[in-house]
């Protein structure tokens, strides 16, 4: 492996009840505070009503940022930004899943300096500070808790970016699976194809030895194909629901690719993908990831994507040669993927061959290194959405 | 699952050439620094030439406490409390294994506080408050780096504790293997016992739903099963090295045992064992361990052995009950720590009938509730330890 640097102090509550930590969370950060969520669906589901009802117990003021869009917009980073400095916000909670928690990510770098936020967004500029955070997550999947990346997108430019910075790690994150039993069937496999994918873009790495990684990998692999499927069809089995929703937590931690760095740079493809087409990102994994296998399998990695099929997909290797098997594998996971209802190919979201030179331009664009295991131009992106219409 | 609170803030520098960090994060914690060390290794080695270097450099203050026992006497833990109110001391750096990472975990706490450092120790008085810390690993097993828990001994009254405090997490841990490639085997076997004893407290748990964790220890065990005999081999094996120091950071890392509380009823015997007789941490657990599994072994709790048989030993189990898989396994575990020079039996360490009564007596006196995937009686342990002979 190579050196690393491990650091995540984000104190994860896991499990039933533990909102009942929010209380003395919250109040060690800040007594004003800026709740940031969606659509609306934790006011469906009673989420909004306890958490609320904590902060007005703890004499803890609170202003809302609402309406948070799936793929988060920098305006609306923006409009949180300012009502952080109009309101003397100290502390910022997300509720929601992904998108919140981005969003959020944002707000609290941009709330502490007067630089455009999209400026620190398209690395032109570094955060220097950061107000705390902390979040409730309604939504498994993205893993943004326990990370430090977030995506945002500049809707009126078509751009999509991802950024980190050491200033967007969160003070806690609160996962209460039971908040997650109403997820619909749809967000509930983007949320799993999502965690799965994040895990695959750390599976596919060149580095040596690094069995105790290679084997944490495909276990939190082997159990979302085990699970997912049983909680499909059982959306409100709690034991499920905590399954997945720790996976996901897990898999974008950092703890499962220590001395290493992934892929990416299906990822990254995806993000010019959405940027132009605002297609879920666990949907747009779905498509992508097995026509990125398929496209970048040769000689040379072959034993790399056997590994996958026989550990993962439990593919028998018994008398194939190991490009069969790893094809096998490829496509058992895209079929696997397909069976939980996913979507498999570009034109279930209705693209057509007419913005893939855009898509692949906006890919190598904003990310002109794309891609560890296999370094990706821009034709090859050409290729690999190709494929995938 | 059960509900659970994660958090781990101590950050991980591994991997050749780390010790290029130490300047940047003890500068940011202190001025006058107390290092920590034992038998002098670290001078053969020239790991403390480098990390006075380091301190000079960086116009570092520093005074220091050597001789610190394999297993940590608590007078030595008052020395070190001494000197650092004496001294004005404001950062400690532990430079060692485990006894002397233990040994600065209790130093740390009690240099902020009058009380005597012992009832800390004892858990008659809580910690309030502990100077920060931080530690160079040399000598991989303990996980004593990422891990709260420390073990002190007082040789007066052959009493051995456990404790935790929350203030006894390290700043930073500086993890090395380059600096392990000296450690003469007996000590690398030890370390890798106690790694894997650690990974196997975790793995006995009684809770349900759980097959990620449960697949992270598998994991783990198997890579320190394959690796650790290659290791013995080749002592100065970087690769191998590297390996070793990973697991065993990890298995103490609380990343494993998200959720759930593993048994550790071995290690409440081995603390009496090696209070009473002074015996290698690592050793005690390879002769414990296996005596422990065949005793605590019945039908209602089968499945759990058989399942480390099969996915950890690796045990065919065709035509073989479930209990003959199960024992199948843990004679095969004991077998491969005797085929790495790991002693079998007490008496490879001279120990007799005699003192079996004042052992059993010691660990239920230091911990009335032993063991969670099976409670202990003080008969039950005079039975492991006979059996153990």
């Amino acid at each position: 492996m190579q050196s690393f640097m491990y650091f995540n102090p984000t104190k994860l509550l896991f499990g039933k009840g533990q909102l009942g930590q929010l209380s003395k969370e919250v109040t060690k950060y800040g007594e004003k505070v800026l709740l940031v969520y969606g659509g609306g669906s934790i006011k469906r589901n009673g989420v909004y009503d306890e958490v609320t009802n904590i902060l007005k117990a703890a004499d803890v003021e609170w202003v809302e940022l609402d309406g948070v869009e799936p793929n988060p917009r920098v305006t609306t980073v923006r409009k949180g930004i300012e009502i952080c400095k109009e309101e003397n916000v100290d502390f910022v909670l997300a509720i929601g899943g992904g998108s919140v928690i981005d969003c959020t990510k944002a707000i609290v770098v941009g709330a502490k300096t007067d630089v455009d936020v999209w400026d620190i967004i398209s690395r032109k500029v570094r955060a220097t500070d950061g107000l705390p955070y902390g979040s409730i997550v309604t939504i498994a999947g993205t893993g943004a808790e326990m990370s430090l990346s977030s995506v945002i997108s500049d809707w009126k430019t078509k751009d999509k970016r991802a950024w980190v910075s050491s200033f967007s790690r969160a003070k806690f994150a609160i996962i209460d699976p039971t908040f997650m039993t109403s997820v619909p069937i749809e967000q509930t496999v983007n949320g799993a194809v999502d965690a799965m994918s994040h895990v695959l873009e750390h599976y596919f790495h060149s580095e040596e030895n690094t069995p105790i990684q290679d084997q944490f990998c495909e276990s939190v692999l082997r159990t979302l194909i085990d699970v997912t499927p049983k909680l499909l069809n059982d959306l409100e089995n709690y034991k499920h629901r905590e399954t997945v929703a720790y996976a996901s937590t897990i898999a974008l931690s950092d703890q499962l690719n220590m001395g290493f760095i992934g892929d990416w740079g299906t990822h990254h493809i995806d993000h010019a993908l959405s940027a132009v087409h605002d297609v879920p990102h666990g949907g747009g994994m779905a498509i992508l990831f097995p026509h990125w296998m398929h496209y970048v399998l040769d000689e040379t990695n072959v034993m790399r994507f056997k590994q996958l099929a026989t550990n993962v997909l439990l593919i028998d290797s018994e008398g194939k040669s190991d490009m069969e098997v790893a094809r096998e594998g490829i496509d058992l996971l895209a079929t696997t993927w397909a069976s939980w209802g996913a979507p498999s190919k570009l034109s279930d979201y209705n693209i057509t061959e007419e913005t893939l030179p855009l898509i692949a331009e906006k890919t190598i664009e904003t990310q002109p290194k794309c891609g560890n295991f296999k370094r990706l131009t821009e034709q090859d992106v050409v290729e690999i959405v190709k494929s995938s219409l």
